[in-house]
């Protein structure tokens, strides 16, 4: 299928959105776009002052907070798009693996993945039925968004990242029950990618056919693996799920922190834009993906928790770097730690705006 | 100075240790040398017999029970070298900066690293006052390890890894606090690094004199940096404490987790031979740090939990992408796992062994 002609990513291109013009290395775009990860967040007042303290496993099942939550960088920073309030471990929580988000700590699950009996417990998702909360968040936040031009950024964990969690029970440094299995189990292994990679091609599907005009695949944790474990066992599962909603049409972003020596890899599972940390400066991540792909990245959050300057110098070395390429999404490397003040971010917005203004 | 004519390593030269032939890309070694990060540890049930429920760096201040567990390794495993059985923080913690070891979680410092004046709790390591159980560990090691024709390797933290630890306060995964600092206080950035290059200086020294034959720097987190930073705020600093080695002409190694992008950077701080991790394959790190330098690595820790063909398969792979190259020295990527079944090591150094034998 193809987008309905009344989606909104159609009247978003036609507008001009510089973010969609960048995924496709569109020159004629009116500045470089920019937005960052976890934009909407506990760096924001306006965040804290309506999050509570609940899980915020609850706070995303609530599509007035959600919405509100999503918009509010946006409206703060001028960003050039919104990604959903979510997170990646949200579906499966939804179709009742039993998973849960400790506040300071992360996704925790009490019962891991660690047999083929585990696989029962990873139905298919059926959006309408196990997170119509988060459809609701899509449409209310797209109506909003729409007349503002700025598009909606709909996501999915990779299969990887989201089995890590699965396996693992708790965040972890060394990932070794989840590579334990890849490798003393590929057939459950790859069982178990399988599925997830479903949950996540109906669970982008669904966000995407709600009003989201493009969408990330998060394998955050993809760099703690060698490039011939990717590609063998975590490379053809995104890959499914990239082939899962081409039809669709809409960009695709790739993102994993610590990837230098996997970004061609992620850039050939199906990706349009490669995310890089700023582990890679982006001149070397461009001599590696080629011509014909996007960049997004890649300054170190941690530099915006220094002065402006040291913050400023940081964004021109990125900009510098990116070059003349029309496919540069300005972001973070990783997203925006808590203790980042907003005025940082939107001096940051500012600059690169102002650095790489096109309609003078 | 120069090393003194009874020094150990004199002995080991001329016995043909493999392991500091291949830090000098000899070519006339009997096989690849291999040992292991963290050998020494909570894998070995002969460890865990000894070691006590104590804190670690009360277990590093009495030589007897140092020696045993430094030894442990060699004997069950029959590896190429020894490493003394001790921490990074040790020195920081013997001139009394604060700094304990807290099992399972790591270094933790009760007052963290903030301003001009936690420079004052910084005063010169004096070895023989300080850490007088550090030279007599090495020596009892170096009399039971010469005869056997095995190096012992002396350690230290490198700069940026030591003052994560007493900037953060604890383990980190950001490094903001560092990061911050490094951007926003360059000036007392830089005069604290150039005081824990010091303390490294004066640490492998003593226990180079005292009879270590060779060294590895361990700059654990320094991938956490984008290449600029490293080459501006840390390469000088260890670049010094490698200088400040230099004449006692013994081998240097340089390690990091993560260091894709900063091999050829850590290569030219003055190391002989580059610590690589897994995520970087041996043939595209021997693109990048050239022909002249030996490589060390880079077996994934976690490959080791699983089964043991499993194991094999992926030590034999590390041999092919060492190639011919003289200058390969077998290890993990990082640490053995705690989980990690001796066995399964046992099968590694005899894998290697055989596999590089040169004797037939």
């Amino acid at each position: 299928m193809t987008l309905p002609a009344d989606h909104p990513s159609h009247a978003l291109r036609a507008a001009g959105s510089p973010m969609l013009a960048a995924c496709r290395g569109d020159g004629g775009r009116r500045h470089t776009p920019v937005w960052f990860m976890r934009q909407a967040g506990r760096s924001l007042p306006e965040y804290r002052a309506v999050r509570g303290s609940g899980s915020i496993l609850d706070a995303i099942a609530d599509p007035a907070l959600s919405a509100e939550i999503t918009l509010q960088p946006v409206r703060r920073y001028g960003v050039d798009a919104a990604i959903l309030y979510s997170d990646i471990v949200v579906p499966a929580a939804a179709i009742g693996f039993g998973v849960d988000v400790a506040p300071g700590t992360g996704p925790v699950v009490a019962e891991p993945f660690r047999t083929e009996a585990d696989l029962d417990r990873l139905v298919p998702l059926d959006p309408k039925t196990h997170t119509p909360y988060v459809l609701e968040t899509v449409r209310r936040v797209v109506a909003e968004l729409t007349p503002m031009g700025v598009p909606l950024i709909g996501f999915a964990g990779a299969p990887f990242t989201v089995a890590s969690y699965l396996i693992e029970g708790r965040p972890s440094r060394t990932y070794e029950h989840t590579k334990a299995m890849i490798h003393s189990r590929p057939d459950l292994w790859h069982e178990l990618a399988d599925r997830l990679a479903d949950l996540a091609i109906a669970s982008l599907r669904s966000q995407i056919l709600a009003g989201a005009s493009l969408l990330q695949l998060f394998d955050s944790w993809a760099g703690a693996l060698s490039p011939p474990d990717y590609e063998r066992f975590v490379l053809p599962h995104s890959a499914k799920v990239f082939a899962g909603v081409a039809d669709l049409e809409v960009p695709r972003i790739h993102f994993g922190v610590g990837t230098g020596e996997l970004l061609t890899l992620m850039r050939d599972a199906g990706a349009d834009v490669v995310g890089v940390d700023w582990r890679v400066p982006l001149d070397v991540a461009r001599t590696r993906i080629g011509e014909r792909h996007a960049l997004q990245g890649n300054l170190d959050p941690a530099l915006c928790l220094a002065d402006w300057p040291v913050a400023e110098e940081a964004t021109r070395d990125v900009l510098r770097r990116a070059g003349d390429h029309p496919g540069h999404i300005f972001n973070l490397g990783h997203g925006v730690l808590p203790e980042t003040d907003p005025a940082v971010l939107e001096r940051v917005v500012d600059l690169v705006h102002r650095e790489t203004d096109r309609s003078r």
